[in-house]
């Protein structure tokens, strides 16, 4: 039985303990070997930092055309050598060419990129829906992974805003991004950036290494000419890189039914520790169970 | 005019733009003395680390007792020596006595203050309510600049765990916190913490220095025996501190009408960088400016 919302009204002395049940963790140890899925070789990519490794799932269902351009860029070794160039506290880090007088050459990649700031909904065959309202988008839900909205009146959808989600930084014109400046979300989900801008993939792993770099002193958390920026050593597409050196990562897949267990169980957290139990969990609170492939 | 719904399936090419509207800092910058107020030096706590000053307002109102055992314990310097203790990526920066074997006395501090999880809605006088709907609360709002849920039913009123939250741990129990060690929300906002444990204030100055804390490496984000803990060099009521040495930081009065349209500022952003106005921000994606007393 789950408190109702008078169960806060009740003094510690007199409330009732909420029953235990299983956490998001007691659910990821229940799960079975198909309850999860490899990361795709061809659509993740290693974002190579001096301190680790930082792990990107592409959602190219949702940004086709920008993933496309990304991959060209990470192809031709662009953003090797290159650094971080922005961490803006509560926000986002960013990284690509800080030089911007003498930039360096985007190789073969295209210079503009369409905003894929929506897709048809159509393009998206695996959404499930969460049931919970949501002040951004009229449906929310996961699709393969990645936290999405959704409005069927517009039979549009996109990836939201959420802690780790990936973007393609542009400038004021929707086409004016190429991939050669991304950013992570490090800070509570800007979801207002949702269908403003091209959302274009995850943080599977390592996101403590961008969260915690040392915000930028300029405007928005640019570094400043005199500022360390951590150098980026490289970044590769995993089915670039032999497979022995690929890091063995599983995603649960979103259209498994463990894993509305998963989302019930944020939303309604049991006892003892818990006292009350919400009865509704944001989107961007939903985990999104990621774990080292179990040895056969 | 605002964007309709419908505004996000079209092309980029069809994109009427949005209209310029003023932002968060066009706003600051138009106000007036008088849509301010400086912190009360009896509530302002200085939590100073080698990096830098952590700026915290207790929230009084909402929790008392809380913010009495914590004032004692800050006024027989308890915490000067102790250190970080906690940084868990995505959740909480916390402080404190991290020798459990061997803990520092408390003084003259109660060692059990009850839980203030919420607090009757009569002990607010300050509360203005945000018209957008939200899963976690009846009702939301700002009070004397701290985001607060309501429930009319029952009376009750808390402080929401938004990012920069600052909270009393406890154990299983719900008077087992005492205030000496606490916590910053550094993530997205845990919101199913609302009502759960004690929210006892906010960091207004100083986030980055907690939320680009090196992650803990043990379970929760807890640093381990070997792991280098930021050491806290003091921690001080402003109250206590030659007027000369406070920081002289003002709070955007959330009564003032000025604070209205900082919400509509960013509950509905203006172009030519936007494409798409939300019509909604969460209660956490709502500013709460600071700034540096002007010269007179």
């Amino acid at each position: 039985m789950i408190f109702s919302a008078t169960a806060c009204v009740l003094t510690s002395a007199m409330a009732a303990e909420l029953p235990v049940k299983p956490t998001v963790a007691d659910l990821v140890k229940q799960s079975k070997a198909d309850d999860w899925r490899p990361l795709d070789p061809a659509n993740t990519l290693y974002l190579d930092l001096p301190v680790g490794r930082v792990v990107i799932e592409l959602a190219t269902d949702f940004a086709p055309q920008n993933a496309a351009n990304i991959k060209t860029l990470v192809r031709e070794k662009y953003f090797d050598g290159l650094s971080m160039m922005r961490s803006q506290d509560n926000y986002v880090a960013q990284w690509g060419d800080a030089d911007e007088k003498n930039p360096k050459p985007l190789g073969t990649a295209k210079a503009k990129v369409p905003g894929e700031f929506t897709v048809p909904a159509s393009f998206d065959k695996h959404f499930v829906r969460q049931q919970d309202a949501d002040g951004y988008a009229p449906e929310i839900g996961h699709s393969k992974g990645f936290p999405v909205g959704r409005d069927p009146k517009t039979n549009t959808t996109w990836v939201a805003h959420c802690y780790a989600t990936v973007g393609v930084a542009r400038d004021t014109d929707t086409d004016s991004g190429n991939g050669s400046q991304l950013y992570a979300i490090t800070g509570h989900a800007p979801r207002h950036l949702d269908r403003n801008i091209t959302a274009v993939g995850r943080v599977v792993s390592g996101m403590e290494l961008l969260s915690s770099l040392p915000r930028g002193s300029e405007a928005m958390g640019f570094y400043g000419a005199s500022e360390a920026k951590m150098p980026i050593t490289r970044v590769r597409l995993a089915a670039d890189v032999p497979a022995a050196e690929r890091v063995q990562l599983e995603v649960m897949r979103s259209e498994a039914p463990i894993y509305q267990q998963v989302i019930e169980a944020q939303r309604n957290r049991g006892g003892p520790w818990n006292k009350y139990a919400a009865n509704y969990v944001e989107l961007c609170n939903a985990p999104i169970p990621v774990r080292v492939r179990p040895a056969l």
